[in-house]
């Protein structure tokens, strides 16, 4: 076989073999298979598609790239949850307590914020101590003896898939639905899962900017699930305003908390029962969705979803008094409200403008390995719908000074949209 | 400006700018966009196409990527003929002298075979001592004092369009009718040429298959002529059978000499005369192709092609002698005639099989720099069209060895295909 005859028959619209999708996979592993033939490759892909079959293929060779985890002997069914990423999205936080105190152990490999969209470690790391570089062992072991663990990831997962995506970085070959796809699910299938909840986030903040892209992608993924031989659910959710309030790291942590006293934007709280019900229901915990979210929701109301989030924090070197307490998290120098310019509905919170605002602050980073300030962020105290007065309070800004207020203010009106017509809110997930 | 953008404008089927082809190309020469970028540039441009305009863009981009030539002191009009390649093609040995002697000075850089193709240079050099490798500076000498040339390329002209050849041929990306236009012509130009023909060849021993791609690659190519200010025209010419009679070397040096004593096939007397009619049309010595057509057989009556042809043998270091009698040229070991193995008309010459069963036999090269054998070959003696008895000889074949002989007979008489009824003839040129 050789590589040229792969792209060959990709670029004439063929249906490529496992045998061809790996042999290409393998070489382009070992640097058999050189990044010019990879680019070629993955531009073809990008231009002419690939089914379902294939891009199981593709994911399964890539998950096959490297070391895999198996946490079968310490689980009965391996867990996880998968956001597409998007602005204020503190989900992990407050799920993955929620669902342990239901009886049902996770143990979840987070990844960084990159451009406008944040990250669950980056976010945990506003707690003093928190370490997300749990070695393999101590991943296993505290998955094992405390049923929770929220970390980076500890093995080189996929390396296959790391590669491609630089190279389809810097080769214009990034947004492709089988491209897309079989890098998350290579992901998730290395690192063991069994029962995947995918939560695709949908609109000017997320990656997929229609309900129809958002759709493909969620329904060529749980495809590559079932294919795969993994249990996997996709929820639509929107992105086109920020989820919930918090902005930043330190923010966000706080609202997380604050969820597990029920003490959070209504829409956050509804999204953290939605996404857990799906996760105790694939998790074998629920019979049904009803269940899952009454389990959910239990979870809150006995303290014991807060109580699995301080042994969390504990067993990864936090200092749980943060939790306690969380006005003693770090708050930024400059803290500014911003009023309303005039009075009638919330017609457009643009996340996008908003996780470009708060990258600005400080809060995310533009290039990898760029160092972040955990304080600085934005509540949103208005979303689509709301009526407001001019002069109400829109939002708050925290910032680290005050030129870095003034460009904050500036972006954060430009994401307000107005109407002086009644706005329905936007709906929590689609579908 | 970003080597992605331009990537991904081509992905998103957009019009490119002449600034955005230029930073491509250089900065691909000057190995500042690297190999993976301009692989997947290749595929987009293969998938999604490129009007003239563009094409012309990226023709005079990859001109201008190293030396040019510049013969414009010495002759009034550079006149260049480039063939798209075919099994039997002779045709510059016997049309170069033809129009010289016609008073057009003509210095023509020509290529060797390649795969079942065969190479002008590769023929000359079955005469001894005759010198392919011309420096610029003899080059310009000999047209100045001889007006006629035919060497290897003694310049490295359009470098960049090597560089993405060698590319393309590894990623999948040699059949796209803007890539190849481009690296014909780009090569045309850097040369100096100002009025062109091309003779497109269509048919199975060619690289266009279909009359109608050899048509949209005939177009595209007079549209960058014309659009970089050449006068350019263009042939469709048969290669569904080998051109002529000689296959071979050696065979076809002496078919080409021949030809100049009125000593060969009818289709390749016909060829000749209708290419020179166009080269000294299109170089302003004929006013139209009757009178271009009447000047070329003259110098085949007056015996001033076979005069000029001696001079460029002996100008090159080649021994003339080989001219005067043919005789003289190597000859294969083991020569063999085949016999019909049925009568009626001859339906098919293959010519893709008769060139790859002449590579097969040492007369071509498998890849670049293998040796070659200016000896071995088939003489094709019935066309299609032609009746044939069983037991009449089809062919000839010049073999080194009687297993070589074995295997040529087995080959060369798959390449025939015959009719009980009737076969028009071929047609020379389809328009």
């Amino acid at each position: 076989m050789r590589a040229a005859d792969v792209i060959i028959k990709k670029r004439d619209k063929q249906t490529l073999s496992a045998q061809e999708i790996d042999f290409f996979i393998n070489g382009f592993t070992n640097d058999e298979i050189p990044d010019y033939q990879a680019a070629a490759f993955a531009m073809a892909v990008l231009l002419n598609g690939m089914d379902s079959r294939e891009t199981t293929d593709l994911t399964l060779a890539m998950a096959r790239s490297g070391q895999t985890l198996d946490l079968s002997k310490i689980v009965d069914v391996v867990v996880d949850k998968h956001s597409s990423g998007g602005v204020g999205d503190k989900t992990s936080i407050s799920v993955i307590p929620m669902v342990a105190a239901c009886g049902l152990p996770v143990g979840k490999m987070s990844g960084r914020g990159l451009g406008f969209s944040g990250g669950t470690l980056d976010k945990l790391e506003s707690i003093p101590g928190y370490r997300v570089n749990l070695t393999t062992e101590e991943f296993k072991t505290q998955l094992k003896e405390k049923g929770i663990v929220l970390s980076g990831q500890s093995l080189d997962l996929a390396p296959a898939d790391g590669k491609l995506y630089a190279l389809r970085d810097v080769t214009g070959t990034v947004p492709s639905m089988p491209l897309i796809a079989s890098s998350i699910m290579s992901k998730k299938i290395a690192a063991g899962a069994t029962a995947i909840v995918l939560d695709v986030k949908v609109g000017l903040g997320a990656f997929m900017q229609t309900l129809e892209e958002g759709r493909e992608l969620a329904a060529l993924m749980t495809d590559i699930g079932h294919l795969a031989g993994r249990k996997t659910v996709a929820l639509l959710s929107d992105m086109n305003q920020p989820l919930g309030s918090a902005v930043g790291n330190a923010l966000e942590m706080v609202e997380a908390i604050n969820a597990l006293r029920y003490d959070a934007p209504h829409d956050y709280m509804e999204h953290i029962l939605h996404v857990s019900a799906h996760v105790l229901t694939l998790g074998g915990r629920a019979q049904n969705l009803d269940e899952g979210r009454a389990l959910a929701r239990r979870s809150i109301e006995d303290g014991s979803a807060l109580e699995k989030l301080r042994l969390l924090v504990a067993a990864q070197g936090g200092d749980v008094s943060y939790v306690d307490d969380v006005s003693k998290f770090e708050r930024a120098k400059f803290i500014e409200e911003v009023s309303a310019p005039q009075s009638g509905f919330v017609a457009q919170v643009n996340a996008r403008v908003v996780g470009e605002a708060s990258v600005a602050l400080g809060a995310g980073r533009a290039k990898k390995g760029d160092p972040i300030d955990h304080a600085v962020g934005f509540r949103i105290l208005k979303k689509v719908g709301d009526s407001i007065q001019a002069g109400e309070a829109l939002c708050e800004i925290h910032a680290d000074s005050p030129a870095k207020l003034d460009e904050a203010r500036a972006a954060i009106l430009s994401a307000f949209q107005y109407s002086a017509e009644p706005i329905s809110p936007l709906p929590l997930f689609y579908e």
